[in-house]
């Protein structure tokens, strides 16, 4: 039998920016150092479409995606953002008339940490990856990470430090961290590049981690809690610190990230003193930040 | 045009417990003390079906909301709680089939809320309503409400103070609240009763709202960030201890509802110093709390 | 007392793109054509921050929507994008340090529709806006959508119509709709415009509803669902094919809008064969449309 | 440095029916019919409380959880409900006021599935597991699974039969499935059971993927597209068609399974015509399914 391949239908109509599939879930193998670990990524997949041709043959981008994963098993990628890349490549080249294809997955992700007396757990975090491939341009790559971690506030810090000075008359509250309100907080560091830079995720959520206020931990006995909550009243941070002090680490850590690579920064705070969060963002080039 | 009633087709089965739609969303307008409100629920409705017949005909389902909504426009309901009760009536009269006719809704709801210096907002809560009505027996009213505030550990407070003591030798920190972790916490308080108790959700806010260490608010300048600080952790609160103290404040202030009520409690605070979550629950009769 | 301003600390570090609060929730009064209705839209609000002062006065947004949204009760706005205007301009004042204010809503909206056979209905709509306020610049304005509905798929009807053909030898299944998978569809359209455009939300959603295969509907009897399922089948559309309907209804039903107005249009299928989503997007400007 | 022990302070307050913690992930390894696979559990873990205890030590319910994951890994659990009975009576060890304790687990999990063609795909599916231990009774487990796949409508197609044939005068449509709403579907099968039966998620799964219209698949050339379609449409199911057919393979299926085992069956339709879902759903024990 014979079927009609009705995309392929000649129309004269508008271009789309963005053909494809959405919210596919695959397993995935990745080489990471020491080990090989397994990720069940959410991923979407697009192509472009001019304006002649009724549809995208969108079967093409989850048979792309098996083909090259199912061919990965054996030798894996060192990160999700090559994987990303490569699929990137094969999809313009069986969409014939496209221009531009993109390829997005978000991926949960466990790194062993250790609790400020040295109790180890594994934490979770999220893997950000993508690649974008133009057919007469370079392919650029996206690597990031999401952190949940906590934030303790310094404004309110300060304020219940008179607070507590007024009802305590005479007494000194000066040198030591009064109460605040701390809370949940998810932040994320994404680097958009050209080429073959070598970033390691690991390293990425080394950096947002380090620049909350205290990580979060799974198992905290006794005086463990305390010390976590010790660790982020030391280190109060508002949102804009956050997102400052990892923009800060990566202008430090990678000389090498080219002029035009972008970063995106954002930390968002659910706040326990209101029902909506607290929100700072920095979308920038490694130009622009070496110029501040 | 005659069409087949396939849903009345004769099977040989087994009948089901509950079967109907979920999620459909619906303005409604209700009379609450004072002023009458908008609300947009989210309504889920069910009726049993027997093991003879193929399909219950859900279309009545929608078909009965909207008749009993729109005849309410003009006499609104007081609560949300009386317009299940008629509406899970009316599905037993059409669903003739049925023994057990059920319905629930969720829906946001504002109040006016002051802050510690004064300032008024509107805050959002969630009304929890819904009714189930047997053929032979009476039908039940089920009203609760959701609270998002605040909770403060009781016990990293006390970790910190030895802790803040032993960093600071010499130093007396006994009289006054150290630090400790602090996080969004949501708790929930759902009673279903027989008949037709007069239970108002507005009263049911306040008792969930007064049983965390603090509210949270829409503005707080910065004077009143540092009250809210301050009376949250010189209230601090275990999930179990706001689940406990809902409790007693529902057995002080209804006794005149029935031995076979039943009281559900819920507390749930999303740790700042943890990923997950701590949880505290309570389901009980208010005979069974009347024994305590 | 007096509080430190900590936010007004002086510090010399990095500029923020967006600072502010999201997922703030507010009951809002809007003027609609021959009525007025209540909206619980959910609210994002940002500013910039320069790189010399550490944090942004954050309890100033909600003080300013509070004190707008307060101020309109008696004299409503006909839009949420006009709203939206006057709170990023606000915004700009109150944060004397900001180059640019943006504030984001979405709202549950409803709107009465009829069934084929005419029975009518309240469906559930989503609106989309914003603004985005400039120091030294024009303030632009953000209307948009969001539509759920139903596709079927006109490529798999084609593969039916063959495959019955081959089953039943000699029988025609030429002139008439064959099975095809069909689902829900999410569509969205949002314009972006400077100045004061006069763009009527109920039309935005005439135009994406019109734009499926079918509209759905809350309550359909034996027949109306019947004649929704022939629609649907008579007029199948690939997300593609959502997406340039849209656009070609924009294109003919606003020619005053200026070639500068930025026209996002999306469509998203929940593919009833696949665990996937079906997605089609365009991001254009009207002049860039025009040209097609 | 001793820290005082909170929670153990005596009150004299309501007992309370579970307290733990909610929303923890944690990587487990589970031995499959010939494989090991890695799941990425989402656990809640709870005790109840007596009423003169003021909290629960919630951070031995993540202690316990890592010290049987990280023994498993050498050995590892073949089912993830034999998993939770070992940590349920654990926790009751740990906590030693309880009477009670209860821990549930969903995760994603994939199987591979060919398409009508015969094309190979790896289909995303989710586990269901649990247990609960009380002091002096036996240990209860859960196994279940939820599975996404297509239900078409039988109503609808007899409907349009009759409109089609209605248009077409003289058209033979009475032996071929007519077009019918068809939309993605999520049924769940959960058996809770006492002691050690032997039941295999995988075999669950089967049968509720085998009750749908048609399973869904990840990658569907043309052909295979229309093959689904056809198989959906031969095959249209009511939510109550799905549930009952579910409940007959476990009826017939497992006939060594107690009388006392409970049985939880749930479909839900995600309306291409609605906006809302279609559900159906059974509670019962085998006993009294093997009475029908």
């Amino acid at each position: 039998m014979i079927f009609p391949d009705v995309q392929s239908t000649a129309v004269k109509s508008f271009k789309l920016t963005r053909v494809g599939i959405k919210g596919l879930r695959k397993p995935v193998t990745i080489r990471r150092p020491g080990r090989e670990v397994v990720l069940y990524p959410e991923i979407d997949l697009f192509v472009d479409l001019p304006s002649h041709l009724k549809g995208s043959h969108m079967s093409r981008n989850a048979e792309i995606l098996c083909e090259i994963v199912d061919s990965s098993i054996r030798n894996p990628y060192t990160g999700l953002e090559h994987l990303c890349a490569d699929i990137s490549k094969m999809l313009l080249e069986r969409h014939e008339y496209a221009t531009v294809a993109e390829i997005d997955m978000t991926a949960d992700y466990f790194l062993e940490r250790a609790s400020p007396s040295g109790n180890k757990s594994l934490e979770i975090f999220k893997l950000i990856a993508g690649a974008v491939a133009r057919r007469d341009d370079a392919t650029t790559r996206t690597i990031g990470v999401e952190v949940t971690g906590m934030t303790a506030c310094p404004c309110a810090m300060e304020t219940t430090r008179i607070l507590l000075s007024n009802e305590h008359a005479g007494k000194d509250f000066s040198n030591f961290p009064t109460i605040s309100h701390n809370q949940r907080n998810i932040s994320s560091l994404i680097i958009e590049f050209e080429g073959e830079c070598d970033i390691e995720a690991d390293d990425l959520i080394d950096i947002v981690e380090g620049s909350l206020s205290s990580p979060s931990h799974e198992v905290l006995k006794r005086e463990d809690e305390g010390l976590v909550v010790m660790r982020a009243h030391k280190n109060p941070k508002f949102v804009e610190d956050v997102v400052r002090d990892i923009l800060s680490e990566v202008l430090r850590g990678y000389p090498g990230l080219p002029d035009d690579t972008i970063v995106t920064v954002r930390s968002e705070s659910e706040e326990s003193i209101h029902k909506h969060n607290a929100f700072a963002e920095r979308v920038t080039s490694m130009g622009e930040l070496r110029k501040t």
